[in-house]
């Protein structure tokens, strides 16, 4: 893995889940080098492990804020800052490459022609369920987890994804963004074959001093997690009903 | 994430891929207060992060090997050494709960009473195709992806998988443990409704000096992928035919 940063040259750190600790050695080497971080709400505070000179600058996109600054924009301010000949680390909530639109952003650099790598993380995906207790897989329990983004319901238009096949998959279910679709989800689950009574766990506010676990079913985790607010991920699966920890 | 170890204390510690700089800033802590460290062959070497004084054990379950060491011998030398009032760190290659049967050796632990905790790691499921340049998921092309172990075969009566459901869930599909079995699931996606043109890729030896990509299709991946020996990733998804590095 590739831990050295010159200038000009872009970096796309995945940062993990939000605790610094879960941090690799190679992205805490990385944004010590680096003369700007460009960072997500998601991501770990990364002030200790910077340069007193280094700029820091928020681009989070906030769900359903009106201050987010658009991918565009966060892709130009990383070629921009590069051409001007800096060290540019690009610091991501999780792993950049799971819903953290790190191949986009790979690609507005290639494309202008500015140098860049990505390090992967520890993804949310897996590590917010492992702090509830929940492991992604078990051996006796099942072969796979499925990772999914949740933000487009079941049925709409936009969705890539088949929520029947994904019940019958045999698979875990992992739901990132899922917490305001979760009653049409957990019922196209059930409509394509998965038991009402499928363990459910929804971990809120995973690694922050708000964490809250809740344990349900397919039939009532949508009235459990009634008022629970993003960020979010819904565990769907036997393993959900685990709680080693 | 907690990262102190107490005497009697067994750490359940996500190694990552293999590179010593994927590991994460808990791990490398909780390392250098080990007294005996149980490590995987996948793990990243460990010696330049444990005290002179620690004991350093190989546990790795290699495939088709005759010395492995049993998941049950594993989980009495954890339960003995904690017992013995000493630090134990279980290093595991990616994730611990990302078929690391770390919730096995939680089980254990727990029920000899012995106090264990799990520190997530990078998963190889995702690090690996990132370093072929293959983003697990990429906006246009796929709302999701699925982790899965390809030793048991499509059909074989072990399996618990869907292998025509996973074909449909319209994710990324992320093969551990696959290569023997991959005639037999490239098959099975394509009889279960995926083009024989979908992208494949297949990363072997991951991290290591011989590491290597092999492009694809579903048509051609079990050809192409002759003679690749473990351990291999394989990716199948319009994501696969990225090369983003």
């Amino acid at each position: 893995m590739r831990t050295d940063l010159p200038p000009g040259h872009v970096a796309l750190v995945g940062g993990g889940p939000g605790d610094p600790d879960l941090l690799t050695v190679a992205a805490v080497r990385l944004l010590g080098q680096a003369d700007v971080v460009l960072t997500d709400h998601l991501a770990p505070d990364c002030a200790t492990f910077v340069r007193p000179d280094a700029e820091i600058i928020g681009v989070g996109k906030r769900p359903r804020s009106t201050d987010a600054t658009a991918q565009d924009d966060i892709n130009r301010l990383l070629v921009e800052h590069a051409r001007a000949g800096r060290r540019v680390v690009r610091l991501k909530g999780g792993d950049p490459f799971v819903f953290g639109r790190g191949g986009e952003e790979w690609l507005a650099c290639a494309e202008a022609g500015v140098p860049v790598f990505v390090v992967p993380g520890v993804t949310s995906a897996v590590a917010v369920p492992a702090v509830a207790g929940v492991p992604v897989t078990h051996r006796s329990l099942t072969q796979g987890f499925t990772v999914v983004s949740g933000h487009v319901a079941p049925g709409d238009p936009r969705s890539t994804l088949d929520w029947g096949a994904l019940a019958r998959s045999g698979t875990t279910l992992v739901i990132l963004m899922g917490v305001k679709n979760l009653p049409a989800i957990a019922e196209a689950l059930v409509a394509g074959g998965l038991d009402a009574v499928t363990p459910v766990a929804v971990v809120a506010h995973a690694f922050a001093p708000d964490q809250r676990v809740l344990r349900a079913t397919l039939r009532t985790a949508a009235a459990a997690a009634e008022g629970v607010r993003p960020p979010s991920v819904v565990v769907v699966g036997d393993v959900a009903a685990l709680a080693l920890g």
